[in-house]
């Protein structure tokens, strides 16, 4: 099973990035952790990383062109304002998780791409990554 | 490791009511459910029921008091106007995760007590509380 | 036909509380009222005074479960942040008629459970609760 | 007792316009079913149609001036921005009831004439017209 | 020099409507009373009461393409919502003081028709159409 | 193929009213070109001006009970709070076209009767009506 | 009959400042206009500037205190904040008459100062003072 | 003189819950010095906690139909929706003393027991509580 | 122990303004009133009038300059928008008690100086400057 | 003639991409539509697709250096959030036409690129299109 | 050239008001560092400090009627309100720049004046003041 | 020193753009002077354009990871929208200073990227960017 993980806008920077609120794990360490994981689910994870919201939407629908069957995403830099990526979730078939190491509910924040998910994870940090997977799997084969 | 697990107000009707929106496992079904998935993760798991804000309010007073590690809650009827819980669960030191069987942020619903989380799960349906036993097993032994 | 009739919060102080709002009479006078009135329509008029919203939440179900047939309410104190109510009123089957003794359009108050209302009653006094009778006893009975 | 009953804008529409709102019943059919009802109650309806906000208040200063002893209205279109209409209500000593066939609150539609109503009933489609006979023959004569 | 003064929807009821907020004053004395301070000044008074927004539309229109100089008007019922009133009076060339018998401002209302006055006067009872006539013969015969 | 157009409040006046905003071509010069115009496109145009919005709803009525197959409207005075005409345009079957001579969203106002409209163009002066005709035209016989 | 008229802040700059808005009038000549004016009328003017809201209000305490029997004010720059000068003109017993050379509503400003008096008069330029003491006049000696 | 003071939701855990905001003192000990204080001034003191507010209103109704003649309340939890509390407190005949430890206003909350009191009293921690008694004191006996 | 009370705009028509809001007694009664008072409890009184915000901050820097160890205010027409009052309270050491006579919650008012404030006390006309000498006292001297 | 048109964000899953809201033309059969109806009108039309706001911003600089005549566009994902877009739009010289397949205003949505453009076409599906391209060519060459 | 340099409300206790934001530089030290910057750039400069808006007023109008050629203002307490010293800034024809010593934006908060400054230069602290006379020397000889 | 100089979307039509706002200085001419100016300052600027706000973030965390010390940036076209930008200021530890050509607040916008930055200059011109260098030659070497 084939699946998209989106790391959106800023996310290259984790670890190093305000870590009071994102942990000191770097990008390529959580990488290999999420592989792994992966690994041990029997799922074929593709990982992106981009600062480009265009560039997140093609990827989607290459994705959805091609045999990936699930999408999980952390918009981050995108949270505030993705209108189109929120319009590209909709318009693709594929089941979508989205994750936030933190919990955006206590910052005030509102994700404009949450309408478009299937389900919502937030506030785990390294850890709301390892639920997405669990999560995306059953989503993808409900059976 | 003791869990309290609280279903707010109308959790008791669950599969009769909007089943389109709630699908139609029953509450008592679910409890069976997650009694097996605690067991299979050596978690006590205690299942209250109640449509009394204040009674979930003393509930979470008496775990804090007693040997429970975590909460896992599901407001529920307690989403829209729960400030009295909200104000409870940041004042005991138990690690607290929400869950929401639908994807709260799709229907433009804000969850009061969704500040106080360390973690927030929605959208999944049955899935949301497999999910969130996961989840509190991770907070309350992190290592 | 079996009626279940609720009055909400502070509706047991009846003709103390505000009567230049609400009239001098008593909660007593008005039940003794309400069942000749019922007795004439041949309705078994169930009247249940509470201030706890979760209370009336567990009538609600109980009356689901029974043989009830349908509910009259004047949720009073719950009319501003009955949220969990108003859930629990769409969740069963049974036909729901809103009354309030005054124009609360008038004093730009707005119910948060009026939308789970079949039918909405306010501004006639005692009369609100003669006409929902009259009212409930066609919804239940339409033919 | 003499009665006006107004027809707001689109009324004339009624039996055509949005049934599965408004239902089947027409105007002309409604009428019948009034006047049967009125002459039961031995009220003196006197039932009007316009599309014109400024004819409403004409009829009603109308009714003022001459024996009519209550007004029953159904603002309709004249519902959101009614204004005028409203002052004339209150400018006028008449009891007056508002009528709506749909429940507005559901559908989250504020009347800007309801706080000039005596009372106030919607959600009951055709019933609700008999209702308000009912009520506005109470509030002609209270004893 | 011709004026025309438009008395909008419910002025007809002066003297008789809100007496508290209104005075006693009726129509057709005030309208006496103008037409003879009108007389002072040599103005020619064309005074006309009407409920319906768009007939004083066309009142405006008649009195632009004529050899009227001038617009008084009390809006009343169309200062609510009456904006196409409003950019009628944008369209026509003819210089407009808006009259108000009461302190709108005190009152929380806010005039639609207003911006488009080259004056406004209110909260002078019957004084503040006195006063309008003093200063529309003013803007009309600047020197 | 018989289409309604209607011009709403103040358009009787265009040409001389605001023309740096509307132009200098005059509300009789606009028909004859529009009528040149269904000419060749095989329409049969029937071009009202009201400044009375609910003689505008009764229009529109008496062409959907007649032979009428569509309706171009420029609600000009309408468009601010025409709310029950926005109610008569979803009632009735006919095909609707909104037409604007200015950039309606540059101005910053929001057309109430627009949600009932099949399509919306604004902004090209006199050439919006000619677009509405071919747009219509395609509207009542899509193949 | 003793009169105070309050020049509000940036008033001394009168027909300097934006003339383009309020003429080229200066201060000294509009006085020497006003004292011809309450001349005429057997007015006892007294003039004052002020910059500072607080001297305003002692201004009119003394005036209360004393013989003055009306207050005329052009609040200018407490116009948009001036919360203690309203909430002074509300303790005295003398009549206030508003006054401000342009129309307020058209530039979308709302005095808080307003609610305080018994009249309005707006946007006649050097006009509205003129109508302001003919105003002022009146409601100080109303027989 | 029989006072009720009230302990809203949460406060139960008053010494516990965020002592840097509300101090290390425990509710037994506020209550012993409470006790102290008002035997000093011949006050009979009723002390309740509760977190249900339907049984803060239950209790208030006892108190009035008894002998109580004074109500100072913590709302605490309720603070943010206690409509049917406000409504409660405006219902019964006694002196409402609001008291709470933190100042509301510096941190953005706004209590909707408040406008129910006779004063209100909040910032001073544990004192916020002997000065209510003070106050309770003197609105009970005036003279 | 030295204290500054400081009265805001308005204050010295004590009595006089709205006495059914602020009762009968005047500034200088009042002042006696608390000059006793602060005999009995040992503090030394500055009581300071000033309809200027500015010349109220001054006071506030000369007394924390000074020797004075704590403000009481009743900022009266400041409460509305006294901004840099606020800053300036801010700024100081001094512990600083708001004092209101009217319940201002209930008036829906909100203080923009109180979260510059220790405490805040409003409601009890007279007693609430009594009690803030008792609070004022605490807060200097908290042992 | 040379026109740029625009497909913004998603343009490229037309016919896949919720079809009940935009059919199942796709976008190679709306080009080849467009190419053939742009023959027909002497129009040379450059259709480009992008998800990058930036890419459609340097698209239309570039149109504006070269020999390009005007721009039609459909900023569909740019829709929302797309200012950067928009502040380039009124920075060229270019006539601007905004095209959407349906009818935004029905869905609440506000284009923020529209106030740069010089007319507005909406809810017509692909006729939009065809409309757009009559229209641009009359704004290009208006004799 | 003689420059204008206005401290508003609070800056006089510079230094020892909330350090953490303002820095410990003393109201003293800064003028005299802005005085021996001035002499470098051979200008004139007259520091004012007050905690009256209106005295600021004053100031600006007598600077405007002498031969001072610009005004530098950090507005401070009077950011929030100063509405009047807005509408003086733009009375006069001398250039001014506002400074502020923290970032407004950050803070959240909105000049009033700033609208009526040529430029505007926030957060740099003490070197913001620095900024602003390299930018006033350049407006007031812009060769 | 190196700096690097972000000039956001539509700064590449400087000079061409909107000319009676922001001057006729090219971006060529101003890459120029700035260059000077640098030169003279001995910073080595790295002056960069762009239109797509996902490369602009990929400048600035190249710009973190390698030898330059500061940032300044013209966000332009980011400024309504760039919320992925404004983490990305926060994520990186070099200093920021925000430059805009014209008087943002005037015009009533709000950055959503000046809240990451140091200072903010704005409304200058082609001098606000000369200020900016000033600037950040200072916070990048303070001493």
């Amino acid at each position: 099973v084939k699946i998209l993980l989106i790391q959106g806008a800023n996310m290259e920077y984790l670890g190093i990035r305000e870590p009071e609120l994102y942990g000191t794990t770097t990008a390529a360490e959580l990488d290999a952790l999420l592989m792994e994981e992966a690994g041990r689910r029997r799922l074929h994870l593709d990982i992106r990383y981009t600062n480009l919201e265009g560039e997140a939407i093609s990827m989607i629908y290459d994705a959805d062109r091609g045999d990936t069957e699930g999408v999980v995403m952390n918009p981050a830099g995108f949270t505030y304002a993705g209108y189109a990526l929120r319009d590209c979730l909709k318009a693709v078939a594929l089941p979508y998780v989205e994750v936030h190491m933190t919990n955006l509910v206590r910052r005030g924040t509102r994700s404009v791409t949450a309408p478009a998910a299937g389900g919502f994870i937030c506030g785990f940090g390294i850890l709301s990554y390892v639920l997405s997977l669990s999560a995306i799997e059953k989503l993808v084969a409900p059976l």
